[in-house]
């Protein structure tokens, strides 16, 4: 009989952090194990409510007496303020309370330990000058115009290569470089690379990318006598309750943090920014609900940003194709502020994807005058992979070899790292095989050329996290009428949370899906989970609720074996029928059981234990691409991506999928047009806006398949499963940019793989076009 | 150390349903635990959100799109509707829904088996005719006008009395009676009679009360897809949930229930009413939130009363005063219908306040055409002790025995119906001392008369439940910075449960009761907690609370203890400090060990065990009151109340203290002034309103005394705690009659204690006061 047993250990992972964490007598879900609602596609239980706009985001929060709030923004990339005088504002009807450095309170710093709430330097386009909150948006709108600001402009910088140069803009005092550059080395990098045969030596490029969530970041904020309630976009309920209460110096027990529905964060929500607690100070400043959510420019030039990277690689390889030396020199722009959160670590992936004794990376952050990075969907490894991925691939062409074989020749089965073992040593294997095999990687003919048109096709592959981690807990009511509330403070970020979970908790307790409903979203109310970040949310707060189900469910064949007159072991449940092994007639549904306990519920408390220690728990995928490439016009059509991804068990196929497509996309953008434009001269963003930051449209996806991999990881959690969110993003750049050299034979090395790119290296490399083999040392190497 | 298993048990208490339930390895708060927050007064944590108007309760709920919804209600107390037309009421602007026999779901029924949500047969002045949702509370009414009904005008009957007549106008077609009449019988009542040396037989009539609460009955209904939440003024969230989910075809997890604040409910909204239910189907028509408030008049005629009775008393004693039968019969008026909630057994007081072998008690419900009753602040004990108590005094006098000897030799220490040991079987002997003593009630001198005034005491007793039950569950969250979230799915009534709950955690947990936020009010997330009703919410939840801080405590400790190198054991918490005993420098603060858990909390969860199998648990209680009568006015003014109760372990002595003013105010309410009066020509409640309906106001208010009692009952929980919110109000009437008869030797049996009674009753008997010894054979013996 499973009992959870709450004991207090020393967490497994990484940190040595204390954890009180569970020891379980749990069930497990292994390969065997049969099932009727996971792993059965699942429309989304709140599908309905969000189709038809019932469904309640952070904007359509409406209080009674609510104010509106706008933000003035920095117009200078560096700047001090000389004086601020918000008077005429002030004096505005409708407006109730105004922020700016003049008063608000000095002692709340940000990003950085110098920098306050209201800094008098600004120090990208969109630093906060000043806030309004007033009866209607216009309103506020109108006092931002009636604030005088007087400014100093300063010198600033927004190219990383000049930022580096010792006579530099300084965006900070201390100088352009975040800190020491990170290293890391194992066995010997300088001596792998004279050992080897070929050398591939490259620079890649990826740039800034945005976000552009759906719903932009904001919030309600209603402080009233020494309660504050957030009615926050965020990804991170837990969080932003923490970070808030210490930021206005509250307890935490007087900060509540409520998400109901939400559209999109990709990692830039998972740390609260200055305007939930510009919203907090207006709402105490005025004693009304304030709103305050960014629009599209605020979104794009002050909320986050996967950063800009600079990329060195170096790789050295035996003849054969075995590596023999990785080395990359990263640098990465971090824009005007650390923000937080997620770290970016570009060096990752060249640490783990391949077999390779010999490895050093060398990781350094700048500052520049611009809006700050964030986490982004998987961040660092798309950046990382955008160039591994592409200098293997210009590997394997060096060494006349296919570039599924040289990746096959490195395959690591361990956690080179940690120098421990994989949890599931053949997961990237299996990507390889069913990705090549659905796509046809093998047999594939190229098209003849039609016109100015050359096919090509391309592979990338990735690892990932995504194991998910304790501490999360659910808690589980099992009703009178045989319905259930499975209670987390989780948070649905726009994934589906909710339904994956009631999968979890239907498949437990024997019941249909349409009986489950998942309370989630609320710090005063429900329990803790972390952070909906890394991929983790169905592999950290699933299980707790499959603890929580299992306990809900051992007391109700407890019961139903007593009116049953059975032993609880010989008890089943199946679609809502309690059954007895092989007495058909001996039966009872749930609702009947749990009418006996009238009035009341069973309820059911659950905590997802500790990942195995011995075992290094990683997801892996593989995407094949295939390209048209216009020579002429510059065109880069991406036809059709193959994906396969290894998420442990799938909970739902349906989702999964979505996820694939969704990463895809995004992939695709990453790819061909995204990218924040910044004029040198002035340091203006001149595309922060929808129109101009191009995002993928309907008809700019390729036809997509995900290939199904679910194999579950116990090592993992006792549900097997891991996390999709981030991963399909990974492989699709460097497997486009992959598949366009082998369209064409032009490589191109800097994201986004704009036409100006394509036609001008076409037009460099217009005679070298041979797809045989490039020479073996290329350009750029020393 | 203590862990909870949860197990399925059969119920301990009289019901042998099946329960989940917790044994426990609790420690107990027994008479000799040191206490630092329970015990000592400690004013509401919500109460400056209730002074400065903040407190949101069910009328200040504002959502987007509301709508106000306003009851047409019959004005015939029985008639029968021929037709309505509401043709004219939808034309109006501003009208979104309409209801009536016309269109409402035919199979919703209500109150019995045959009756209808919107019965074509109406039962009393303000049944429920039709019900409109307009843009606003006038919008509505002003359609309620345009609503055309032709009403078939029934006979009717309104007095008990009549309606026991062989040809009274039947109420139901089944007839006036309820039932058959409920008897009990212990011993040979007759017989005891017939063994009696002095017999007392005198009939008692009590009046239809009625509630009002502060807040009247209602919600805000908001039916959204297949989800329906009510913001509902309700002593029993998921009583509600349950029965509305169940009326309206809903599965009870698409059914939310929120109260945050309430005004005040006294056993009325123990159960939902049909405003609930018709505010849901007018949103679901409408397709928007629907606010339904009763206003006071209909509050006062269609949302319940306290049951008028008549009860016929036989008492027989032995010369010495020792009884030797109690006979009872008892008519109790149920109004048009049987509502549910707590049933009204006058009689059980009868069978357990005094310790007698031959006990017979018989008690019949009688329709009659006004507004129904329900549960009113321990009801059936009020209606009881007014004539068992006075009838108690009767017998006193006729022994020529002091009240209080009379009381003490029949005192009984076991529970005779059940023939079990009383947990406390000393209780009502401290009551009785303790409330004397104060009283001063062996020492009283009488005063001379003062012209017209006289002066005179009176003493009465009551026995109760109180005990609280399981099932009741509460989560525990203790934050990272030390502070912590309670979370439980009971709810406020008014009673201040917030404060009681939190002191419980934070004497567990070691922690200032500022630092603990109680959650509640909210079926979604909430765990199960019973209604509030039969003042059990601290005995039933309170424990639940207690088991919850025991386990987070304890995971606390055993974090602390890493931290401190010390054994678990060793540690103890005090003022937010967890301490090594005997070693003062070696300590941490609970937030630095909770901080070492970032970005996490601790969690426990605890549940309410049963109560003890072997014992009967009751509560107690005895006050004293001192009248002066104004033999030429008739006015009776209450000079003062001392009383003494037992509700096992004080936490919160200010809230006990407001528990026993609140009951004692409306005792002398019931004693003197509060009365629904209906016309009996035409059935008309004459003062549905709070100018006629004489509710005690702060002129009215006797010097009240509450002497502490504190006897931590074991027997019903480890906290010791029984309750106290109805009993207070259970002895007051009968102690100020007694004392009218004391002060002037006219004897009331009539409540209320009206000053024509008292002056038709003084001029009858004007001469024969005689305070020495009345006739021991009184009038209407037969």
């Amino acid at each position: 009989m499973p009992i959870q047993h709450i004991k207090v250990l020393r967490n497994g992972t990484d940190e040595e952090e204390l954890k009180v964490v569970e020891t379980t007598g749990l069930p497990t879900w292994d390969a065997d194990t049969k099932f009727t609602v996971v792993g059965r596609p699942q429309s989304r239980l709140e599908g309905l409510e969000k189709v038809t706009g019932r469904a309640r985001y952070s904007y359509d929060v409406r209080l009674s007496g609510q104010l509106y709030a706008a933000v003035l923004r920095s117009p200078y990339p560096h700047a001090r303020i000389r004086h601020i005088d918000t008077t005429k504002a002030e004096q505005l009807p409708g407006v109730h309370a105004i922020l700016s450095s003049a008063n608000a309170p000095d002692d709340i710093t940000w990003y950085e330990e110098k920098s306050k709430l209201f800094d008098k330097t600004l120090r990208f386009i969109g630093d906060e000058v000043a806030a309004v909150a007033a009866e209607s948006e216009e309103f506020a709108q109108d006092a931002l115009r009636l604030i005088e600001v007087a400014y100093e402009p300063l010198p600033f910088v927004i190219e990383v290569e000049a930022a580096l140069q010792p006579d530099a803009p300084r965006v900070h005092d201390k100088g352009n470089r975040v800190d020491e550059p990170t290293i890391y080395e194992r066995g010997n990098a300088a001596a792998g690379l004279r050992e080897a045969d070929v050398v591939i030596e490259q620079t890649y490029t990826t740039q800034t990318a945005v976000h552009n969530s759906l719903e932009p970041h904001g919030c309600t904020a209603f402080w009233e006598g020494d309660q504050l309630t957030l009615w926050e976009s965020t990804q991170g309920i837990f969080e932003t309750r923490e970070q808030v209460a210490e930021k206005l110096g509250l307890p935490e027990h007087h900060v509540r943090v409520v998400k109901e529905h939400m559209g999109g964060g990709f990692g830039s929500k998972q740390v609260p920014w200055k305007q939930t607690v510009i919203a907090a100070l207006l709402s105490k400043q005025s004693g009304h609900p304030v709103q305050l959510m960014l629009d599209r420019e605020a979104e794009n030039l002050a909320a986050g940003n996967r950063n800009a990277t600079v990329q060195r690689v170096r790789l050295g390889a035996k003849r054969d194709g075995t590596l023999t030396a990785i080395l990359a020199d990263i640098q990465v722009v971090v824009g005007a502020y650390m923000v937080g959160g997620e770290a970016s670590e570009v060096n990752g992936m060249y640490e783990r994807l391949y077999r390779c004794p010999n490895v050093r990376t060398e990781q350094i952050g700048v500052y520049i005058n611009a809006g700050p990075c964030v986490a982004f969907r998987a961040p660092g490894h798309v950046e990382a992979a955008f160039a591994l991925e592409a200098a293997m691939d210009e590997l394997a062409r060096a060494l006349q070899l296919d570039p599924l074989t040289l990746r096959n020749r490195n395959y690591s089965e361990i956690d080179q790292k940690k120098e421990k073992p994989l949890s599931m040593p053949n997961a990237l294997q299996v990507c390889y095989e069913r990705a090549t095999a659905a796509f046809g990687w093998q047999t594939y003919q190229r098209p003849a050329p039609t016109g100015p048109k050359r096919r090509g096709i391309g592979i990338a592959a990735h690892e990932w996290g995504g194991s998910g981690q304790p501490p999360a807990y659910a808690w589980i009511k099992l009703n009178g009428d045989g319905t259930v509330d499975v209670v987390t403070g989780t948070q649905d970020i726009g994934t589906g949370a909710r339904t994956g979970l009631a999968q979890v908790a239907a498949e437990v307790l024997g019941l249909p899906i349409e009986q489950i409903s998942v309370h989630l979203g609320d710090t005063a109310k429900g329990p803790y989970s972390p952070t909906s970040a890394g991929s983790s949310t169905q592999a950290s707060v699933g299980p707790a609720v499959f603890a929580a189900a299992v306990e809900a469910k051992r007391q109700l064949l407890e019961v139903a074996a007593k009116l049953l007159e059975e032993e609880p072991e010989r008890l089943e449940i199946r679609d809502g029928v309690v059954m007895v092994e092989g007495e058909p007639e001996n039966k009872l549904t749930v609702a009947e059981v749990t009418g006996r306990l009238a009035p009341h519920m069973i309820i059911g408390q659950g905590a997802r234990g500790p990942n195995a220690k011995d075992k290094t728990i990683r997801t892996f995928g593989a995407q094949c691409v295939e390209v048209e490439v216009d020579v002429e016009t510059g065109e880069i059509t991406v036809l059709r991506v193959v994906a396969a991804h290894d998420c442990g068990r799938i909970i739902n196929p349906t989702m999964v999928d979505s996820q694939v497509f969704g990463g895809i996309t995004q992939g695709v953008g990453f790819a061909l047009t995204e990218e924040r434009i910044v004029d040198e001269k002035r340091g203006l963003v001149l595309n922060a806006n929808l129109e101009e930051y191009k995002i993928p449209t309907v008809a700019d996806i390729p036809q997509m398949t995900n290939v199904p991999v679910n194999l579950p990881d116990l090592a993992a959690n006792p549900t097997g499963v891991k996390g999709i969110g981030e991963p399909p993003l990974v492989p699709t750049a460097p497997a486009i940019a992959n598949a366009v050299f082998d369209a064409i034979g032009v490589r191109l090395r800097h994201a986004p793989l704009s036409r100006r790119q394509l036609l001008a290296a076409l037009a460099t490399q217009a005679e070298s076009i041979d797809k045989s083999a490039p020479p073996h040392t290329q350009e750029g190497q020393s």
